[in-house]
């Protein structure tokens, strides 16, 4: 192998929008000019799945296209399945990253919790794998990615540049505005989904239910947080943490007799 | 309403074990002693569903049971799922508190970015309702949870009386030993999976992978993390939060000039 190919890092790629989303497209676009990259993704939708795995049914990967250092394989399970499945078997070593998306549709504030792109980033980050998952603010399927891909490059490469602590992952959202004002580093927002759920009936008279709603922001007027960029068109950066404990809460809760 | 039947509390009961599970069955026997209990739970198994909602297909909702102030739901999606048609259509009032489980098997540790137990409890505190997942470290559908109930009724009476501040929930695990030591609060445990995918071949030769593997704890001297009480016979009491922002690095990421 030569200096120059040993020298390309490694990054697996994915997403949950499905191997065919052009949000995919554009960001691998971008990055194999200067990686490897395997895209290990779904082979359809997989939206809303969180950190979820499947532990019902097996999972078949099919490498569906191998050119110039770039290999696409197409999975039948979620995000996380994808990114184990690589890790475990599908790449020949490690990847110096794991970069997830660029996702249809915002995944900022608690958005984040419901969301298979940044699903798949934490579970890179679980595995030491440096991890990003990057989301633009436009559902449709035809949306325009390019502002989002300069953001994108730029992450990637202070990433690759040793740039990123262990135990961390980034979730960084893109505004649909050209061009993008910048990039900021900030804190989750906090907020809520008010759901509206469609009532309809079935030809057996039954009652089914779709889930719908809009997000409210609860601190609209918090400059330090991703919300907030994203309105005045800057992309929001986010560190993350792997651990859920809320350590303000240990004392207190002892205090408070929750021990037996 | 006399004032004995306004004092009962209402409480929200899910899982992602599925309605017939065992520890659901030994929660509620228990629940319903003191409080007015509606249970909304998936149809079936849906296990390591995580924060994971139902987007693309609509839910339906069947009143199973309704006897002595309980009231039982099966649904047709993921626990999240659940607690969000609970709150929005099923409901007749907000309720006082949400328990998840008792769920067969373990959610200590990173394992409760995959639970779907975990999922629904964040779910309840993200609509501000006090919120536990409870979780009994034996997998088995017979499991004795005669154990994990006496620990859960002194942490959700502890909740009842006031005392979990909103934007946080529980995450309590318990082991499988009787008499359990006690009940303390804890901090989630480092820890990783360690994946090994079974591969096997479909009669048209196609290789397809089964998801296994073992737990890993990555610090296990340390006697202030979930693994280590478990470990030691206690159960283990672990408030979490949910905003995920690191805020250690807000800073970090500035100085490494990741803003643009």
């Amino acid at each position: 192998m030569s200096k120059t190919e040993k020298e390309r890092p490694l990054i697996l790629v994915t997403n949950d929008d499905g191997i065919k989303a052009k949000g995919l497209e554009s960001l691998v676009k971008m990055l194999k000019l200067f990686a490897d990259v395997v895209i290990v993704a779904p082979n359809e939708s997989y939206s809303g799945m969180s950190h979820a795995i499947t532990v019902k049914t097996p999972l078949y990967a099919k490498l569906v296209k191998e050119k110039d250092g770039l290999q696409l394989y197409k999975v039948n399970g979620t995000p996380v399945d994808c990114v184990k499945l690589a890790i475990n078997v599908l790449l020949p070593r490690k990847p110096d990253l794991l970069v997830s998306g660029i996702n249809h549709g915002t995944n900022s504030s608690i958005s984040l919790h419901y969301s298979g792109t940044v699903g798949a980033a934490r579970e890179g980050a679980l595995n030491k794998i440096p991890a990003v998952g990057f989301s633009l603010l436009n559902y449709r399927h035809e949306a325009d990615f390019t502002e989002a891909v300069k953001v994108a490059e730029h992450v990637v490469k202070s990433i690759l540049g040793d740039k990123l602590p262990s135990g961390t992952f980034l979730n960084v959202n893109i505004p649909d505005v050209s061009p993008v004002k910048g990039a900021k580093v900030a804190r989750q927002s906090k907020g809520r989904w008010v759901e509206e759920f469609v009532e309809r009936q079935d030809p057996r008279g039954r009652n089914y239910y779709w889930l719908t709603g809009h997000f409210e922001n609860l601190e609209p007027e918090a400059k330090d947080t991703d919300e907030y960029l994203l309105g005045k068109g800057y992309a929001s950066i986010v560190p993350c943490h792997l651990d859920a404990t809320n350590f303000n809460l240990l004392s207190y809760l002892k205090e408070q007799n929750y021990e037996l």
